[in-house]
């Protein structure tokens, strides 16, 4: 499918979208109106049409949308067909709990490799997947097709493991690591920053007490 | 400080602003202009501006920003000077990483108590605080002041675990859960949703392959 320039807040939408027809389909339910759509998900009716009409539209004048089908289509627009070689970086507790997530299995993210800085942990097993020393990372990086990296790791050392990691042909970062990366402008980088995340709670705490 | 209504955007930026600030002041560094900030955080310098006029400004015309100054009043709109008790429901791997963070705690999150419906891991310590049956929950926070609740729980249960923290007064939620909490306007959620941002990856890779 060809697109156009989509912004990456409504890119942010998607994984939304998938969700809710995830569940729709579950139900069982087969089709659905945008005002439907609108008062489950709690956005409205036109947000929705909008955010669809940039991947083509989906739905169906008087028919609203076929659940089964703009479930498919927004997983394939989000790339979920293809299967993604992924190694994480770090085996602390972070890291230990994103390789026991079995929901990204299901959706085509495999955990191929594991890499940690201790030797201490080195030739452990985290859910059958043996713990590597860094040494080996970029090796396997070039003989595993791995195309995503998770960094789940301090701030110290990050950047330069990104480095490397861009040197190893890697296309993607999954990145925990408190700190915002330099990497070429072709290599993809998502950010959790976790402590963003829990000082925005706190701004919205403080200021909703300000009001009051 | 009395403030407007802020975007949450404006706001989603504060902590990264913080951060950069928190750097050049361990660095040593007392004033930056707008531009030099700009630089070091590959945002435009009017944007910089502009975010930081929502507060009040903080700059002077051919001096700059005050690093130390600003870093504080940052932290101040952040609500970062007052601390929170926060427990964490979920004592599993992704809770235990949260516990372990020492970083929250340095900023003023304090985790009092920890809650799961596992019998077996009732009862074990994890960094000193002992893990409670879920039973114990209201109680304990109604008598620690608690004020933020971490959701490290999966899907199933979260919403009723939210409704609960309501009624027992909580403020807030950080919610890990990967499904859309329905609570009272006045409760402040803030969601991490870590599949959503991975697919957010995903979709960045299949639209960059797509144009090459």
């Amino acid at each position: 499918m060809e697109e156009k320039e989509i912004s990456q807040t409504v890119v942010g939408r998607l994984p939304r979208y998938f969700r809710y027809l995830g569940e729709l389909k579950d139900e069982g339910i087969e089709r659905v109106s945008s005002q439907e759509l609108s008062d489950i998900m709690q956005v409205t009716a036109s947000q929705i049409r909008q955010d669809l009409n940039n991947f083509g539209g989906f739905g169906q004048q008087g028919y609203g949308y076929n659940v089964g089908f703009l479930y498919d289509e927004i997983g394939k627009i989000l790339g979920l067909h293809k299967e993604h070689n992924l190694i994480i970086v770090g085996a602390g507790h972070l890291g230990q709990a994103l390789v026991n997530y079995t929901n990204f299995e299901r959706r085509g993210f495999l955990f191929r490799g594991i890499f940690d800085r201790d030797a201490q942990v080195c030739g452990r097993k985290i859910r059958g997947i043996l713990v590597r020393p860094m040494e080996e990372m970029e090796v396997f990086v070039r003989e595993n097709n791995i195309d995503i990296a998770v960094l789940a790791i301090p701030k110290t050392g990050a950047v330069e493991v990104a480095e490397q990691l861009v040197d190893c042909g890697i296309k993607g970062i999954w990145n925990f690591a408190h700190v915002d990366l330099r990497v070429p402008e072709q290599i993809q980088v998502e950010n959790v920053h976790l402590s963003d995340s829990l000082m925005k709670l706190s701004y919205n705490l403080s200021s909703r007490e300000n009001e009051g």
